[in-house]
């Protein structure tokens, strides 16, 4: 018997008994494939779907969920926008389509709805909240660029800036490593290192370069103008011509270490600039 | 025309044509085999090779190195032992043994000597140098495991402790991650979290919980007695019955934020103990 009442609209969930259904092609073979152009991002994982239901700059376009996961998943799904259609399938199409075996239950490909955050957007928005920068510099690892996002996260960073040789954060592997906190924060990727930094300082930030070859200690942060910290690849560094631009930062450590991993000294200095707000 | 002086002991260079050499077997299908029983360990690329040439406790057994990279392996090659073998082969044959396309050019299959620190050993070392401890307890992530082995060598712990439900740090990714530490630092893993809760606190150590529930800030640490750091997986964390028997300690953070990684957090707290002594 039909309601009188229109009942809320409901995810459209769709049950797919085909590996080679079309409708679900946007997750074929994901673990080799670079979604990162045009085609969108693929999200993994309730944590990150959590942030993308968040998220005002990004969107799910379609979401490929377990069967037998489906209960247990309604409360997230009920958060998300109720035009994205729900594939739903069982674990040997699952692991068919994507390439790989998808113990996460469930994978989105969402899309940025076109609000691309211009650097100096990214800019201004932390700059008004006080709130540190964090430059990546020429970051090619994944986990990385996804460590640096959550650490980010966790104090307070104000917005992201990374450079045009930095690998894109909407990679699936950075996007879980982030836990989702890349389709939460403010953040833009392009342009030069040197592009980067004057516009930070036109901005009113003081630059600090994360380096071993720092004089200034951890010690020495703290008060004055907001700060937009440097960081580079692991081995190579920040480039000469950047570091002879701002001061130096070094992280002390025993003699017998040359260096730590990238985002866990950026998580050493913006945890004490964060105790220090 | 031979030399009437004795040449230098050199390494016994083999060069190997055939994947299903019985000699090799130890680098086969590594990425799936758990070597850290009886079987030894798998060491990868130069920078964990370095220190398996300054360990003292452990040793290499055989190395298997492409044949282009030999020349370049040189100087680092003369500081293992002598007697160990050096099979050389092409990619081909390498990439079929070791089940991956090997990147790092060389392999080293290595095993303990058999002098395994046992718990009260590895801390007793670390209290003579005034250094503190690292406790890690139900850690089941290799990268984590290594990470805590990489930062804790940096901010100049004396030793870790691991509980027997924490994965083993031989395994080749916890191995690689640490970039070698494993094999040059104090360390012992077994036991439950109480009998090494018991085992620091005899020896003199403060024990010190990392916990989101903790009431100690970071900025009051330092001074006193040597710490003994506590952490525990990602997700559940330390056990309610371990947290109640020593101070808690929570890093200030981003109140929309539940955690950090947990290498990470030990970092943060780390450094400020180095910085502190």
């Amino acid at each position: 018997m039909a309601s009188a009442i229109a009942p809320e609209p409901a995810h459209r969930f769709v049950p797919i008994d085909d590996p080679d259904d079309p409708r679900i092609a946007v997750f074929r073979d994901i673990r080799e494939r670079d979604l990162t152009g045009r085609n969108g991002f693929i999200a993994e994982g309730t944590v990150v779907l959590d942030q993308l239901a968040l998220s005002r700059r990004f969107r799910p376009t379609a979401l490929l969920v377990l069967q037998n996961r489906l209960a247990g998943l309604a409360g997230r799904l009920a958060k998300l926008p109720h035009d994205c259609p729900v594939y739903v399938a069982g674990r040997d199409i699952v692991d068919a389509v994507a390439g790989f075996p998808m113990h996460r239950g469930v994978l989105a490909h969402g899309e940025d709805t076109g609000g691309a955050t211009t650097r100096e957007a990214a800019i201004s928005a932390a700059f008004a909240q006080g709130a540190p920068i964090l430059a990546a510099i020429g970051i090619a690892n994944h986990d990385n660029i996804g460590a640096l996002f959550r650490n980010a996260r966790a104090f307070g960073v104000g917005g992201l800036l990374l450079d045009e040789t930095s690998c894109h954060p909407l990679y699936r592997k950075a996007l879980r490593v982030s836990v989702g906190t890349v389709l939460t924060q403010g953040w833009h990727r392009g342009g030069t290192a040197g592009e980067i930094l004057a516009a930070v300082i036109a901005a009113g930030y003081r630059p600090i370069a994360l380096t071993p070859g720092g004089t200034m200690r951890i010690e020495d942060l703290g008060g004055g103008r907001p700060c937009a910290l440097f960081v580079g690849a692991e081995g190579t560094g920040l480039p000469a011509e950047l570091l002879e631009r701002m001061d130096g930062l070094r992280i002390a450590m025993d003699p017998s270490v040359d260096s730590l991993n990238v985002a866990t000294s950026a998580a050493i200095v913006l945890s004490r600039l964060y105790a220090s707000r």
